[in-house]
């Protein structure tokens, strides 16, 4: 999805001469050729990455180190490697160690963009526009290659900013990983009986929570320490709102409610 | 907005010779008017009752049962008061008591559609349709009145389904006040600097979390009991992921998402 996604903003933009892309089933790889999100395919990578500039590895995060580190070593000199992945810590280290010897570069990627929908499919070329993009920046970060992997993302209208792995890991807990939990923990609570009279509320609230089990324990796993520290963090403000009513303070509830209320709404409407 | 949502459904499906509001507050009264959710307004509750064969109380929980009260000593013979409430233990059992030596009947309601948005510049003809709708019935239900109330939500395409009370609140407090327990807890626990990087997935997860604190501060304390044990279930649901995390159970990880995604897709494709 979010692969065949930037192929297609790529190719509408006019940024590549070619979109070239690396699948390992070859049904995946049709796909994305009739929804022409790529101009050629490939299930093996080194020829996939024949004279490719950027490689944009768009792979399920526990793959991303070996596959990076096969993309390192089959890549010459000037070409840089980027990746999608919802966690940045460990890709990064990894990577970066990997590319310490090689003549490619590595900088970690991660726009703030997807569904729970998981296919080519559901690929639409708007798909990164006006979205978040953070990327990353190491000690060992190449300032060339991340100028270049900036101004990508910005050529496709992302708002990009640029942290460190831990930085993203930390603020990506709260905003995307910890949801995902809370909204799997939600969608597993309620009986199947109940969920008939559900409605507009349950369905948003739970909407992640039809995402790709296999992805998101993979995410979880790679982000481990910061994702409990979001889920702390959830809990106590979780909590407030308990604890306000299990004493029937009306009051206690409403001030919880509302500074959770005028934050979201800040939010919203910055995005205008 | 609920309110104003049934008179334009009443309206569009011309069931009613004329539709009366009742309002606090002038300018609402205006804005139903210029929307024609109604074709006449008061401020007075006993210029609105004059004649009325169905009452529906559209007011905040908290406020039903002394309007209902109100509602019942002015209303004759035959008129059914009912109401939209978000909880119904405590509102049926006031105004079944409050209705038994008087001439009009009252049928609990709760039409399971909203929104976060709280007013009646967002009614919408169509806001009923397809939504499921809870009909209370108690031991001193009016079988007639209450086979009037189900006829009337069926009329305007809402999906009826009779229970008791405490049913209504049990089920209601999983699939409606419990997500919102939890969004106003993920919105409030999530510091506003990085919300900057939060993506759609955080905006539904917390979209509810927008709705109005006073109202639902209102709901919470009117269905404490139920609303706790849903928070229970939850806290249970929500842990297991955790304590699969902590022992970086991959499998264990994946098993509770793929129950919680399951149920969800289920429910969502039931619905179609």
């Amino acid at each position: 999805m979010i692969g065949g996604s930037i192929g297609l903003a790529i190719k509408k933009r006019g940024l590549a001469g070619e979109v070239v892309g690396v699948f390992r089933r070859r049904a995946t790889l049709k796909k994305a050729l009739k929804r022409r999100a790529i101009d050629k395919g490939f299930l093996d990578i080194k020829d996939g990455l024949r004279g490719a500039d950027l490689i944009i590895l768009a792979t399920p995060v526990s793959s991303i180190v070996s596959i990076g580190r096969d993309a390192l070593k089959h890549t010459g000199p000037g070409a840089i490697i980027t990746d999608v992945g919802s966690t940045k810590g460990w890709i990064a280290a990894e990577l970066d160690k990997a590319s310490a010897k090689l003549p490619a570069a590595f900088v970690g990627s991660h726009p703030m963009a997807g569904s729970e929908r998981n296919s080519v499919e559901f690929a639409r070329d708007t798909l990164v526009e006006e979205a978040p993009c953070i990327v990353t920046k190491t000690r060992d970060t190449d300032r060339k290659a991340l100028a270049r992997i900036v101004y990508f993302w910005k050529s496709l209208g992302a708002k990009v900013k640029v942290m460190t792995p831990l930085e993203h890991d930390r603020s990506v807990a709260l905003v995307s990983h910890l949801p995902h939990v809370v909204a799997f923990g939600l969608a597993g609570a309620v009986p199947e009986k109940d969920m008939a009279y559900a409605a507009e509320g349950f369905k948003d609230t739970t909407r992640v929570a039809s995402s790709d089990p296999h992805l998101w324990a993979d995410i979880f796993l790679a982000n481990k320490k910061e994702v409990i520290n979001a889920c702390r963090r959830f809990e106590l403000s979780y909590k407030k709102i308990l604890k306000a009513l299990a004493k029937e303070d009306y009051r206690g509830i409403v001030d919880v409610l509302e500074k959770a209320k005028s934050k979201r709404d800040r939010f919203i409407h910055g995005r205008g």
